[in-house]
């Protein structure tokens, strides 16, 4: 199987191959344009005649599960990364693969971090042919320089259920790592010892993998509520030790920035998000965890509490702050993906207007809608922004693919993006001539917001006009990145070689654009 | 089209239609026999490019939607019974396709009520070909006359989640009577003026329908929480003045009952439970809405308090009792497919122990399991029961067809069935030689008990050794039909025509029995 053939250049100008680990792929035709005709992916019909009439399907071990379940060569096993670095089920599973002697499988999980270092051995040694899915750290790294196999394919949150639904990613066996779990295979993430709130990135696992295994270190009678992933989906539930390090679920900092060039630029997003009449009483935004985005929102929650407003809703990855907010009555709801620390996740036990939700819900551009356009602003980061807004959130101008997209595609929706970034990294400019990888198409990228100015995206006069009567420094992204390179110097492109090592999916199933294999210094 | 044709004779003995309304379908083979095969039903794939961008599908009326939708001849229209005989919403449906000039319609509701009877003038007329669904009353009565143009089918709550995920069932356009609901089409039954608790019975619809249009008196803002149905499944969303009568959802009676025989059932019942050790702490029931029913629940919260145990879940069904017991501390959940009275509904709004659950979670056959067999003991009602313990519920001993399956048959497949009768029914016995229909096989029933004895299917030979030295009186079924004939003389057989007016499905979408044409005095 060739990891990629039949390179075409798409609507983005971009070269992407058309043909990736050996099935057709369709190159990216434009926000909105590609319009499916197809029907979603139709999972066998099951009968309960076939499953214990208890509803008892615990069985001795997760060995057995995957025996049970069929595990073959070449087939798709998928995990997902409620427990981000602290996930200690992936590595069990392909430890037990290699132990059958087991050949290129694919591992689709929802995202790889760091503590998947362990899974290289198996990259290399062919037990698991490719990554799909978002590889943060040192497996990205790996497939940077061009080690792995097959060809990493990254989609975003929205894009992963996109794909799953479709048809695109068929999952012979989905390995759902659940904080409490009941016989029946009812779960969810905010209950026991290793609660991480919440497991909704392996609801479209669970509805359309062939065989779904639970693993818990937490087993409840029947029922378990709030049953989060149904059993009804389930066909196997195993007991482990441990299933997962909760307190590796932080993501970002806990702490808002004190770098006076990010609360610069923190203070400067508020106040346009101000003048251009985004906050106002009953709007929903999204911040994210960083420290920028936590002073962004704590900008918003004063603005609030000042003129006695309250927010409809936070979109959320949460953490203790939006969880302040929604426990001082700041916000009517959070729309939770993700919690990011565990204040969020006793909130999403506690108080019901802490919303799970699911990249169904939040981000499936294959559904009737679905509610990131209903965002008023989303703060998003980015890697870099090249002068047509497009922006690239997982590569670094090195080329280096270190990130994973997340649901930054999906966010880009909303009915304003914008990315508050410093001017420069170390001494290399963030806005470029042209992103390394692009991620997210510019006409859907409104607001560029440095330590030295602001940008706004020409397509939005709407917002230009807004402020235009304000004391905001606007720029254009051309004068921010004249700037920029007045310091630092005109960035050089990085060298990368031909040979393409991962793909971009957008958020429709489409191709992007192409990850280049890094020319390893080594 | 013809009604029906290729009469065979099912495993059950019983000669069933192979073709119905033109379409093929498999006799029933035995319980757990038929396994199906194929593969769940694919609806179209959808973008979010052709939704609108802020997520508003607010439409002036009910009849653009069901134009915007495509209405035309021959479309499967469904509709949901959560306001039972309040419903408000299936006229107004059925004026407008009338009006439109529509014809030879399916009408696929989840139940139908004696407050539909205007919709037989359209049945009538030809606007409505047929209703496949339970019709309780006199829409019961006009199929049983022979007067419905396509051949009625009855499907309990669980087959009709079947029906419709395996694509048996293709419903063209789902109109969703929710009591709130967002622009974006999330809806629930717990808020608004019309609260009715719940709005299960619509899930298969907004999951599987081609158009999917939310009907409401309610309209928040984003977001409608809880989302019991998802927007992201919805199309449009229409505003009415009003979209139910919540007043007219209670079931059965609310008051225990007060007859001498009835409440010795009762009893009985009730110790019988208690001498088999099926009442032990944590163990769980469904009771009913009937005086019967209530009452055997009321002996029960009686011994859980006496004994300081706690039931783990009450499947309901709920009313006032139910809720009592939840908030006394009596019982750790209530799994609830339906409130049965405004106590029902301010329970689920407010305590979140009161569970939404769904023919999905609870009664689909076609899942990988559900959990109606994790049920200990249920308690349901027959209109009669014949010597092999099979039992009846939709048609009366002089063949008329006046009640619905609702989740009958799928509770059948409880721990412990248990049929709390009368031994007659104005003076006709209600142990039969042979039920008239047959809507549950015997070796799924388990127990009966009359005012006169306790039978207990022969097949459970552990629930007769259990009860053998207790000074219940256990009886054989034969032994409680030759009292009840002693008493009230062999009941006739009804007259009845050869020709079939309905057929009753079984929980695996097989073909169980047919209801012949009721010989009219007029």
């Amino acid at each position: 199987m060739k990891k990629y053939d039949k390179l075409v250049k798409n609507a983005a100008g971009r070269v992407v191959p058309s043909e990736i680990n050996g099935e057709q792929h369709i190159p990216f035709q434009g926000v909105g344009k590609y319009i499916p005709d197809g029907r979603k992916y139709a999972p066998r019909i099951s009968s309960c005649a076939n499953y214990p009439a208890d509803g008892n399907k615990v069985i001795p071990g997760l060995k057995e599960a995957l025996i049970k379940a069929g595990l073959k060569d070449g087939m798709t096993i998928s995990t997902h990364h409620h427990f981000r670095n602290g996930d200690l089920i992936a590595k069990q599973i392909f430890d037990i693969a290699a132990e059958l002697g087991m050949k290129n499988l694919r591992w689709y999980p929802s995202a790889a971090f760091p503590c998947h270092e362990p899974l290289i051995k198996y990259l290399e040694d062919g037990t698991i042919n490719r990554i799909e899915g978002s590889m943060n750290g040192i497996l990205g790294k790996f497939c940077s320089e061009g080690r792995m196999q097959g060809l990493g394919v990254l989609r975003s949150h929205g894009g992963r259920y996109q794909s799953v639904q479709d048809g695109e990613v068929r999952i012979d066996i989905s390995v759902i790592a659940a904080p409490t779990a009941d016989p029946f295979g009812n779960a969810n993430g905010v209950d026991g010892p290793a609660a991480c709130g919440l497991l909704g990135f392996a609801l479209a696992d669970s509805q359309y993998a062939d065989k779904v295994i639970v693993v818990t270190d937490n087993l409840v009678p029947f029922p378990c509520i709030p049953w989060q992933i149904h059993g009804n989906y389930v066909d196997y539930v195993v007991e482990v030790d441990q299933v997962g390090l909760p307190e590796k679920i932080i993501s970002g900092t806990t702490k808002i920035t004190k770098s006076p060039d990010r609360l610069l630029i923190a203070e400067l997003t508020a106040k346009f998000c101000d003048a251009a009449g985004i906050v106002k009483d009953g709007f929903s935004y999204q911040a994210g965890a960083g420290g920028t985005a936590l002073s962004i929102g704590v900008y918003f929650s004063k603005l609030l509490k000042e003129r006695g407003w309250k927010a409809r809703f936070i979109r959320a990855g949460s953490n203790q702050y939006p969880v302040e907010m929604l426990e001082e009555g700041l916000v009517d709801y959070i729309l939770d993906g993700q919690t990011f620390d565990l204040e969020g996740v006793r909130s999403m036990r506690e108080n019901s207007n802490h919303v799970n939700t699911s990249p169904f819900t939040s981000y499936n551009y294959h559904g009737k809608g679905n509610f990131a356009g209903m965002v008023d602003v989303v703060i998003l980061g980015a890697t870099e922004v090249d002068v047509n807004f497009n922006a690239n959130v997982v590569t670094h101008s090195d080329g280096y693919l270190l990130h994973g997209i997340g649901g930054w595609q999906n966010c880009l929706f909303s009915k304003c993006t914008i990315m508050p970034i410093p001017l420069f990294r170390d001494r290399i400019p963030v806005i470029r001539d042209e992103v390394t990888t692009l991620c997210g198409p510019g006409e859907l990228i409104d607001v560029i917001v440095t330590e030295r100015g602001i940008a706004i995206n020409p397509l939005r006069k709407d917002l230009i006009d807004k402020v235009k009567n304000s004391d905001l420094p606007i720029k254009t992204i051309e004068e921010l990145k004249d700037e920029a390179e007045r310091i630092c110097g005109k960035p050089a492109k990085p060298e990368l070689a031909d040979d393409i090592v991962a793909v971009i999916k957008w958020v429709d199933g489409t191709v992007l654009d192409s990850v280049r294999r890094v020319i390893s210094e080594q």
